[in-house]
Order: C-alpha cells, then structure tokens, then sequence
C-alpha cells in the first residue's frame, strides 16, 4: 500500500520551501525534470537511516529529518560538490501528522539553508526508514577522490572528533556528563553541519577526502585502501572539544575520537606542495581544519602515536587488530 | 550499524555490470560522478518497495531485483527519458548471500538490458526495503507530463491490463485460474516489462502520460487532475489478455483492469493532430497502443461506457464513488 504517489509529503512542502531556477519540473509529476549546468559533472549519492538501527525512538523527527539530509550533503562535501537537489524515500508505520510536520521541517530547513530543493520521491508504510539521494555538480574534472593520497602528503581532520559517540555514549549510560556538556555533544550527534563549503573550497587542493561517518579509523581506512598507502596518526592533535576534555580521560577521548562515528567532519590529504594554498584559503576561512598526521608508502599500515610514542586502542570497538600498528582488513593486505 | 558503505553491493555488481562511458566514478567512493548530455534535461524519480506492503515471502529474490528497477524505469517512460543510471538502497534484516545472489542478478539483468548502470546506493541492516532512484536525460522542453491532456484528446493505454491483478487475487485464493493462465499473469506481478521504447517515442506526440502502477482509474485521475479535464472510457476497447478472459467474466475483467495496479503499462493522451503521427509511428513498432476513450472538458468527470451504455464499478475498490460518473477525489472538485 503506498500512500498515494508524493501527496503525502508534497503537502508539508511544496508551497514553503526554496525553489530553485534549475528544476522545470519539482514534485508532483511521475519524475522531476532539472536543468544541468554546462562544463559540469553530476555527483550523487545515497543515505539511509533505520529507526532502532541509526537513531532511536527517542531521537526527535525533526533532528530525523535534518540528519538524513545532513548525511547526504556531508558525501558531496567529501566530493568537493556543491548541493543542489535532494530525492526523499520516506517508509512510515502510519500517517502521523504531528512527526510528519516536524519531520518535514527538519529536512526543509537544512535544504534551504543550503539552497537545496526536494524534487520529489515516495511514501510507502512499513517500518520507519528514511533514504534520501542527493545530487551536486562539480566543475568538470574536479572531484575530490578516495584514491589520491600519497606518500608524504598531510593529513587533516575539518573539527572536533567524537563527540556524537559521546553524546551517544552517555544516552547508552555508559558514561556521565554533566547535562551542559551532554546538550553540546547531543546537538552534534542529532543535527550534524555536513562541511559543504570546505568540501568545495578544497578542489584542487586536497589529493583525496573522505567524511567521517562511521569514525576516524574506519573512514581513513578506505582512503588507505583505495590510495594504496598507509598513515601515521600524531593523537595528540586531534582536535576535542571542551565537553570532551572536561568529561572524559585522555584515552577515553582518543578512542571515541577515533572510534565513534556520525560526526560528519571531512578527513582530508594535501600535498606539501599545496599546503601554502591551504593555509592562505584557511586564513580567509571560518574553518580551521587540523594537520593530524602524515600518509606513508606502508600499504595498509596505520601507525598510532601519542606525543611520539606508539598508542594501543585499548577499548573493544569492532576493528579485528587493536595493536599500534592497524592492519587494513582487506584482501589485498591479508 | 551499516553494513560498511557499499561494499556488500559492490561485490555483487562492479565486475559484472556494463559500464557506461558517461560514469566518470561509479560504485566505491562517497558519490558516484557522472557526465550529462549537452541540450538535455535531467529526469530523476524514485519508487520503494517495502516487503508485506509491496511483496510478500513467497516473491523470489530475482523478481524483487527486477521490479524495483522496473517500476522506477516505468516512471521514466512516463517522462519520455531515455534511462541512464540507478542508486540502490537496500535495507535487509541479515546478510544472506543466496538472496542477495538472486536479487543482484534480478536487478543487473534488467539494468544491462536497458543500458542502465548502478552507480552507488546505501546497503543498511533493517526490516527488508529496497529503493531505487533512477537517472535519466530528455531532449531540452520534452517532458511528458501529466497537466498537458486537451478536450477532445484521444486516450491510449500501451498493453493489457489487470493481469498482475489477475496474479495477486490467485494467490490470495479469491480467483481460480488454470495454472498456465496464473504462470503467465504471475510474469507480469513478478517481472514487469516497463514501456521505455514506447515512452521516449512518444515525446512530441502524446499531450501527457503516466503509468499505472496503482489502477487505471487511480492513475488517470492524477492526469484529470493535474489536467483540468474529464474522460470518457469505452470499456469494450480495453486490451486484456488470453488469460485474463480465459479465466474471469467481463464484468471481472473489467473491475481488475479498471482498479488493480502493478500492470506498468503507459496511458496517454494524444492530440486529434498528432493522431496521424502516431499511427505512422505505430506501424513500424512493436508496440501497440489501444485507443479507450477520450478526453472531456468537464474537469473530474470520468464516464465509463460498455458498448455505450453506462457502466458501474460494483466491487468495492477503494474509491470513494462507485456510480458510471466518478467524481474525482480532490480539494477542488468537492
């Protein structure tokens, strides 16, 4: 049973939000029809969320509604795109006006804050899930990718790491924080600010770029496997934020920063031959992302060092070696 | 939990699939980049099916593959796009390798066979849904939309309809077909052929167009709708198939093609003018498109005739008016 074609959420949108010049056609119609930019390549990709899986039901609808578009536009952040139109595939248990308006108000305020336009997609019942795809445009040739790390280049990291598995930690009563530290760390992990505009201002700057969603080392990882490199983590570097440091003990944050996910900062390489260009960009910038470490010609070796000495992940967190010296889990290094 | 960004995906189709030369970037990094035709417009549409709502246990995992690639190709029909590229978001309560074997090969067959490539997604653990948004181009101010049907315009359906009706009331035990006429029907339930050819011919000729994939008179009414008009249906000249009339009454038969959905077939309205046109055009296809009504000017009246007389709805269908002169169901007619 579908709840009849787009009405359902046309109805909490159509006449409020941004529309954009580019969309000739919007909801309401058996697809959206958009003008593309000329000397320009598309960018999409995908997101889902699962109630009881990504978010709890405590988690507010509108904060559902701000994350899965916030998901979305953090990847085309990664790709150095900039954000135009999103597709929203919305599976409800029923139709609940009240979460559906607060639901509906999340996601528009996010996409009109970043001059963003839902064009359409489809409401069906069943168990909550929300999936939205999102598509930006690039100038041609300029996508930021996975696989261009290499040996000697800087390793950077937008912000503060670990905080939404703080927030989440202390959800879970597995840590206390005082409830002025708690609201911070929960903002962060309900109504995350994907990077969009570092994300474009480091075309031709950064070699390669990913966005933490599932955490620092596992994010990195993929860089390392697609570059075919390795990296040396300086721990002390990784930027933490005051809830963090006046919550937990040094290693307690280290490893949420590096274990945790759903912060939606990027993780980016640079060339030293493009390091003056970072650093004059950054001095006319609101972000001041944070030189971490350096990639090594190791494939598949990620060395962890706090003040110099080698550092142990102490805390079971799901990765198969927890020495200093991580191993990619992949086939080729195995 | 995810099951790590695409990967699981991506190890069922990357080595497989045809490759499409406007991919820039496919499956494996944070988006896929893409290439865009020159003097065209981008059409996006995204379709779910959720499992109990849109299938149940017994559909096998190939059909489910194929159906949700079909549906969403069916909307671009609809369009008039020509098909480029689908993103997959695909929710699964365990990793089964055997089901996603099936499934993939579903949804690679059918991809293949209309040069149509995967080219990114979301793979989550949760109750069993699959999405797909689909990608497709048009020729700059060549959309099919649904507000373009005229008074006087003749109305089409591309192919028999009721059929997956016909499958789903013999599953259900409701009907009793022979199992050569259930075989059949149920091929049209499981693995529907969407109307792609058609749909792009028909660009230039038909005044609007949508498929029906909630029922004819369910679908129509959005093209009366959004079209200001009525439309008068000559329910004798509705194409069924062998076994739809080989195994129900008229009467049957024309309730289950009138409401049942799921048939993907096109209906379209073409102008007096272009009449001769697609004719022409006709002659040399393998499609054959059925004239069963026209177009009025009365905005919300649907007359359904047999043989000229006025003809009654008389199983309960789900509308809200089952009288010969259907009202339609919106703010503005009430």
């Amino acid at each position: 049973m579908a709840f009849g074609e787009f009405d359902l959420i046309d109805s909490y949108f159509t006449h409020r939000q941004h529309h954009r010049s580019d969309v000739v056609l919007g909801i309401g119609d058996d697809g959206a029809v958009l003008k593309c930019p000329e000397r320009s390549e598309l960018v999409v990709v995908t997101d889902t969320m699962v109630a009881g899986v990504h978010f709890d039901q405590h988690t507010p609808a509108r904060a559902i509604g701000h994350k899965i578009v916030a998901v979305n536009l953090s990847d085309l952040a990664a790709m150095g795109a900039e954000p135009a139109w999103i597709s929203l595939a919305l599976t409800i248990p029923e139709i609940d006006h009240e979460w559906l308006t607060s639901f509906s108000q999340g996601l528009r305020d996010i996409c009109d804050y970043y001059g963003c336009q839902l064009i359409g997609g489809d409401t069906t019942q069943g168990p909550l899930t929300v999936t939205v795809t999102a598509h930006g445009w690039l100038p041609q040739g300029s996508a930021i990718r996975r696989d261009g790390a290499k040996p000697g280049d800087w390793l950077f990291v937008s912000g503060a790491l670990g905080d939404a598995g703080l927030a989440l930690a202390t959800q879970k009563k597995q840590l206390r924080v005082s409830d002025e530290h708690y609201l911070r760390a929960r903002d962060r992990l309900y109504m995350p600010s994907p990077q969009v505009a570092l994300g474009q201002s480091l075309r031709g700057i950064a070699s390669s770029a990913i966005d933490i969603s599932d955490g620092l080392i596992a994010d990195l990882q993929h860089v390392l496997k697609a570059s075919h490199v390795g990296a040396r983590l300086s721990l002390q570097e990784i930027p933490l934020s005051l809830a963090m440091t006046e919550s937990v003990n040094q290693q307690q944050a280290i490893t949420l920063a590096l274990t945790s996910g759903d912060d939606y900062e990027l993780c980016f390489t640079v060339p030293e031959s493009r390091r003056g260009v970072l650093d004059t960009l950054l001095a006319r910038s609101a972000s001041k992302p944070i030189c971490i470490g350096r990639i090594t010609s190791e494939p598949g070796k990620l060395k962890l060092e706090l003040d110099g000495e080698p550092w142990q992940l102490t805390q079971a967190s799901g990765y198969q070696h927890f020495s200093t010296e991580i191993e990619l889990n992949s086939n080729e290094h195995e």
